[in-house]
């Protein structure tokens, strides 16, 4: 891609909450989207719903897409379903956005003995992947709605280019994508989707999230 | 203690940069405060430069005349402080603040084995005391300027009543203090630590702190 052009997003487990909600939101602002599915049919009716020119395909068919793969599926599923795009993932960029959630204690911090989900992914991927971990902590509702998400979306990744790239993106579905650190990191925000779950059930609101205080707003970040 | 009456809080580590400006916020507000020290001459010395009527003791004496106890120390000497401390713990509530930092890297999250240092503290203390896990993430600059710490605290406790006790105190020298489950999503404040050093380092700001969205700020919580 030129530097200009916008790369393009694919989105596994596209037809998911989150990852219909990023589709939603990174489309509308002009980025071509493609989002993945086990059974193409499903994504490509979605992609119709969804509009702002969103296509539907299978997992692999997105990722081979994609210029920048978003992985949002269960962490069920989040192994096998690496294992089915690794080929489509080389050389490119892949943001992990699954949480280690171990039901049924959804509320309850349970990370997996590696340390992240992420960390996991890159081990999975090899060296010609350049992981990032985002979006574990934005609430879909609002993108849903046709908003921005209203929370700052931490970012982490080994390669610093590609976690500035991520930042760009999370910038245009939340309020603001933040930088984090390295891929060890993520385990910070991956055991906070715990927490903000937890936060929900007691303080009865729809949508906890997180931003960062004692960062200028008007500075680029 | 009599219901009107404000709990004696005793900090262990009381002399370090937390520490002391936690004394400083809760004695303003008219909390009485221990100071311990392993020097009980540097404690109090410190505690007659932070007036407010704050009493400086050893380690253990700080423990014996509290009714809350607030652990502040560095995550090196966690474990042996708390053997120190432990009989005079017994029945009381015990709050750890201490952040499994590992130098050199502290801007890396790498959690404890056991999930975090609370899990650890309540291990290590038993189940005679009820132990609080908070205040990872407060910066201590505001506190020793007088002012309140700009930032939410998250408090994690598996004993209700005691995580709801240091949610107030959390209000008085913070934003707020928000509860945040059970002991062990200690984890995701422990580990938000290392990103905020990170965030600190890369946008060159004094003190990142946390702030969770989507909660009412006129709800009591």
């Amino acid at each position: 891609m030129s530097e200009s052009q916008k790369p393009v997003i694919g989105i596994i487990g596209g037809t998911g909450d989150l990852g219909s909600g990023l589709a939603k939101g990174w489309a509308k602002a002009g980025y071509p989207v493609v989002i993945g599915s086990r059974s193409r049919e499903k994504a490509e009716a979605l992609a119709a719903d969804l509009g702002h020119g969103v296509r539907g395909d299978d997992n692999v068919g997105a990722a081979r897409a994609a210029d920048i793969i978003v992985l949002a599926v269960p962490f069920a599923s989040h192994d096998t379903t690496i294992a089915e795009i690794k080929a489509e993932a080389q050389g490119k960029i892949l943001v992990d956005a699954a949480v280690p959630l171990v039901p049924p204690k959804v509320s309850t911090v349970q990370l997996p003995q590696d340390g992240s989900a992420a960390k996991i992914a890159q081990a999975l991927l090899g060296e010609g992947v350049r992981v990032v971990s985002a979006f574990h902590n934005v609430g879909a509702a609002k993108l849903h709605k046709g908003g921005k998400a209203d929370c700052d979306v931490l970012v982490f990744s080994d390669d610093k280019e590609a976690r500035d790239q991520v930042i760009v993106l999370a910038g245009v579905v939340a309020t603001r994508g933040v930088g984090g650190g390295v891929l060890a990191n993520s385990a910070a925000a991956e055991a906070l989707t715990s927490v903000l779950i937890w936060i929900n059930r007691q303080y009865k609101v729809p949508g906890a999230g997180v931003r960062i205080t004692g960062l200028d707003d008007t500075v680029q970040v």
